[in-house]
């Protein structure tokens, strides 16, 4: 039986976790696999008391794993994209296979990765990268590489969606749910690369090149968070039959391709609506197989490991073998990849939900419903509420049809400056997922 | 740039399905396979309007196909498991490679098959066979590789599952749906297949085959059909916080698995719960990743179709690559497959529902009580209803903590036997699907 050889850089929970399970199921994956996979060497600064690593090399210089002949395949755990980036370069100089879980690095240096990859005739895989432990890459990559792909939409931040989830489930604010995050250990201390959306933007930029052969672009997604949603918004969207949920969402559009991350009313009615917590879930439309969604934990010691194993098992399956053979980084034949161009926000098109606070009296919902009607922005639905006790003001509260977010922007403007307006408008764009 | 020369054997929905989607996105398809992926010919008894097969050879009898020198992988969508059967096995002898989307075919003949197949070196896909579009195949066989796969359960029947979903929505009785069912042509004439079960056991067997490196068992499953099932236990049900799924589960347990496909109560807040109408979810529980879950459409022409195409593209691209590279029939190397036996149903454990009619007196709660009770099986859960004006008898109903499915009989068996029971009792398998 072949043999392949394992050289894990990174003990950190990933890394540990993949050391672990590679040892508790080696059986069964070998037997998957086809092949003998055996860890030779760990590259990591400090050992870690969760692995016993006594009967393999340990390497307190990283780098050392990617001159090692008794290494074929380097699986890089340590994060980050600076000496990961030189650490994954350097191993595939050397002629060796790449498993990561890291998602930054692929998602703003793929391109040049993929590259010296391919020149080198080595395997680079990320499936980890995305949602933990879905094999969401290998779904899109391969189960549906019959489709065209028109969209995804993702929640694919668990420490996000797990505050969406506290805020609607109990009513409570953002910056205390968050805390109880950052105890939990779902958050980091800087919590800005969860709660901003870095985090799903580098995951959906993977998503979409698969999805439309096209390069990453992490240069083009816009990002919008969720650090200013508002109790009151999550109430009045679930009134209208709708969650809030933190989407990353890739769209084929003519002129180019939607990729964007912000928070989401998407219809209660739908699965993707459902998933709660800090669990993960992409939805995928394709033209031939319609709606799928994907559904897992997203993060976690094991959920990674997970996926880093299923990328280890296929590259030693197909060591031998030429690369018209193989799956190609992205999906498709390197020549084939084509960027269709990004469009620029105000150039996209969504449904929104809008709230105004206006001043309780006769003619302003006629004021807004003209500003709205002159730019051919249907209101599909409103709640006026009651003045609270001793206030002037009430809030308005909207779902427009889709149109294209300058459009919708400048009637925003214009309702904001009406003498009737209180102040800005909360807006929030709106996706029925429609299949 | 390699070809890869297709033969379509059957011209109804699925194959004219898959013969027009592998036209409209050739390029895309061929970008993904890095190969040019070609129908080369066709067999049917009879031309399909909705497909254009005037640039293709069309043959009339399809075993023709199995000899062409331009065909090199044999598609077959005829159905059924005596020509289909003749039909696979002679593309193997001719050293062709097989897609098939026939899930009776390969959870009845697939151990003879797939024998035949590894003999020849010739590949055998049928990805389409379980969960229509979904890939959920490639998910188990490869995407949660390096998991020991302790459980899955799965909605993989449409019917059924449509059917279930309108008794709840509406309240309507079984009959009553399925007629509908078959105006909307979603059941057959003859229903049983689905309703009975039978289909949801071939794809269960295939299921469990790829989860738990074992031989195909279709002999041993166990299959209960949701005919049976009545408004008002999908009311009580609900009542409970529970939804009615009829259900394909497969589990590993001390001694053997457990293969059974019946009604099942599921937690409604379990995102599989909210899984409605024709479409179709798998969840899967893994040792390393947890709780996942694949959701799509279950059957169709275009996703169907999109499965079949998929196999298509990894079978062309691993041509020319050796055996040991190419994931296994059942992705696990055959050597290592082996039966770990099936349990009889009196042997599964399970928690279950239970509803008896019983007369209005003092006493019967007691007397079921200690039946139960001295069987060791606890009472989870118990609602007891008013009489009906005039009736003397009244429903009872409770769910049950786990117990081996014998012991619940003999128990059930003996509160049928009390003077105030009255009639048989209702049974209903009941699982809280916990990660």
């Amino acid at each position: 039986m072949k043999s392949v050889n394992i050289g894990i850089c990174g003990l950190g929970t990933v890394g540990s976790g993949t050391f672990n399970v590679l040892a508790r199921n080696a059986g069964l994956i070998n037997a998957r696999a086809g092949c003998d996979i055996k860890v030779t060497a760990v590259g990591a600064r400090r050992d870690n008391a969760n692995c016993d690593t006594s009967q393999v090399s340990v390497e307190r210089d990283i780098f050392a794993l990617t001159r090692r002949p008794d290494v074929d395949i380097v699986v890089e755990l340590i994060g980050g994209t600076t000496t990961a980036k030189e650490l994954v370069l350097q191993a595939i100089a050397n002629g060796k296979h790449v498993v990561t879980a890291n998602k930054a690095l692929i998602a703003e240096y793929g391109n040049e990765i993929f590259a010296a990859a391919q020149k080198q005739g080595v395997c680079v895989a990320y499936e980890a990268g995305v949602a933990g432990g879905i094999p969401i890459i290998k779904a899109l990559r391969e189960g549906l590489s019959a489709n065209k792909i028109e969209w995804l939409a993702g929640i694919i931040n668990g420490t996000g969606n797990f505050i969406l989830t506290e805020m609607r489930d109990k009513g409570r604010d953002f910056a205390d749910v968050l805390v109880e995050a950052q105890v939990l250990g779902y958050a980091e201390a800087d919590p800005a690369f969860d709660v901003e959306g870095t985090d799903a933007a580098h995951k959906l930029v993977i998503l979409a090149a698969i999805a439309f052969g096209m390069p990453l672009r992490f240069d083009a997604v816009f990002t919008e968070g969720i650090t200013e949603i508002q109790p009151e918004d999550v109430v009045y969207a679930e009134e209208l039959g709708y969650r809030i949920k933190h989407l990353g969402i890739a769209k084929q559009r003519e002129g180019g391709v939607e990729l964007r991350v912000h928070p989401t009313l998407i219809p209660e009615r739908r699965l993707i609506a459902q998933v709660n917590g800090v669990m993960n879930a992409v939805m995928v439309k394709g033209d031939a197989v319609g709606p799928t969604l994907y559904y897992g934990p997203g993060a976690g010691a094991e959920p990674t490991a997970s996926a880093v194993i299923a990328d280890i098992v296929d590259v030693a399956r197909s060591i031998g073998s030429a690369a018209e053979n193989c799956v190609s980084a992205l999906g498709f034949a390197s020549e084939t990849i084509v960027d269709p161009g990004v469009l620029d926000i105000n150039d996209i098109e969504s449904a929104y939900y809008l709230r105004a606070s206006v001043l309780d009296q006769p003619g302003v919902l006629s004021s807004v419903a003209q500003i709205m009607s002159q730019r051919g922005i249907s209101i599909e639905a409103i709640i006026q509420k009651e003045p609270r006790a001793g206030a002037s003001d009430v809030p308005l509260i909207m779902l427009t049809s889709a149109t294209r977010e300058k459009n919708l922007r400048a009637a925003v403007e214009e309702i904001e400056a009406l003498p009737s307006a209180n102040g800005p408008m909360v807006t929030i764009r709106l996706d029925s997922l429609d299949a």
